[in-house]
């Protein structure tokens, strides 16, 4: 019983809660969370950098498939109390399987952007559901990477469980500032796709080209800012033809995506 | 003063509350909640039958002419203490104002199977944001209704919450009867379409005839159920070309709703 971690004051529930609660935390230690078996399973899979993992006591053979995994790559398994799991845990009902991850290493540009690829530029997005089912749909969809302008964090809790494991897959560029996006981009060959609302752009069911190019999504009520979108190449939009003009950014990135997609 | 309501106990709070957190409650008025100015303007725009509006002491004037224009309708508009727009409000920052809706008539099939028309059949779905973002998606893209079948509530807040006033407009059918569900597409002539994961299906992307058709999404983590798919029309499926074959439901909702709608 003695390798049981029982106290709130350990170090290692200290440093899960304030990575679990802070980006200037997770900024600090280069380490995010993860909560669940199926993130959790994902991580192994994919190989990411995972400093530890925590189960509870009473989760431990439930869980003795996975741990063995983790085992196997000769990653630690802590063991901590049934109380700290639900004291630590983000959901009503944990299943009691943490882990604390190593941020990756910043992806180079020169390492995504390749002939005929196709990119999403998340610029300004604020809501992390969103900014995690983006990732997660660029990754079923074949997207060749992400990059992220002005948006949420993308090691937040709730975009990471949103991705559901495509965080450990998808190539993402961090890159806040406007005119270092604008002249990676231009630099790499690929063409800025802006989608806007607005009848006079181009509908994106009539685009010439589709290949290396980057559409650009803009934030949840406000859109792309027009100095933004005047800096793009092409100016696109989703033709609707129901009784509002609006989607949910995701669901807009999502048909962008799978309209510019390699078939 | 004394038209403003200050106890928990009145029987118009008792009732919002009621209302906001049963659905059994909900089933027994025939009445359900709005929250938030985005949604009360929308009410009031599409003529919904609004029972009521509340408004917080507090917020009286930032909406005066929303109010006015619930007045001018003769929607009674009812004054409640700024601490009971807290209690009642399911968010942490609440806008102070709310309103109490009829339930609609339901819709009756005829009324919206119409010659060339495309529907989304929701089948088992249980994340109320995921069929809020279907109804919104639908209603963008000019679907011509929405079925749903064994899927969460559609009076729930926060579903209605995240349809953002497609509630109002949509066309929705509840029949949570397969059999009856069957019969009634087939009785007016509607082809149903199975989305499905599986290689084997038709590529949604070519498929031959795309009006009155009903495209059937299935539950978040299990799909359709098989006995649901196979006594449907046609199997269809979004080709993935990434490295994961699994999109969010209201995301491959969205995606197939794009493909079937009209051009």
């Amino acid at each position: 019983m003695e390798n049981i971690i029982t106290s709130k004051d350990n170090p290692i529930i200290k440093l899960y809660q304030r990575l679990s609660s802070s980006k200037k935390g997770r900024l600090q230690y280069g380490l995010f969370v993860l909560e669940g078996l199926r993130l959790v399973e994902d991580a192994i899979k994919e190989e990411a950098a995972i400093e530890h993992i925590l189960v509870t006591e009473g989760c431990q053979d439930k869980y003795a498939d996975t741990l063995s995994q983790a085992d196997l790559r000769n990653t630690k398994v802590i063991v901590i109390s049934n109380e700290l799991g639900k004291r630590i845990s983000s959901t009503e009902n944990t299943q009691g399987l943490f882990a604390v991850c190593h941020t990756p290493q910043a992806v180079k540009p020169e390492s995504i952007f390749c002939d005929g690829g196709r990119y999403a530029v998340l610029y300004g997005l604020q809501d992390p559901g969103n900014v995690g089912m983006i990732i997660r749909t660029a990754d079923a969809l074949g997207i060749d990477g992400v990059i992220s302008c002005q948006s949420c964090e993308i090691y937040n809790p709730k975009v990471v469980r949103s991705t559901m494991g495509s965080l450990f897959r998808m190539k993402i560029i961090v890159e806040n500032d406007t005119d270092a996006l604008f002249e990676m981009l231009e630099n790499c060959g690929v063409a800025s796709l802006a989608s806007v609302i607005d009848t006079d752009a181009q509908p994106v069911t009539s685009l010439e080209s589709r290949s290396r190019m980057a559409v650009f999504i803009g934030n949840e009520g406000n859109g792309l800012p027009h100095e933004v979108s005047a800096r793009c190449t092409v100016r696109t939009t989703i033709p609707m033809t129901g009784t509002i003009n609006s989607l949910n950014a995701a669901m807009a990135a999502g048909i962008l995506m799978w309209e510019i997609r390699k078939i």
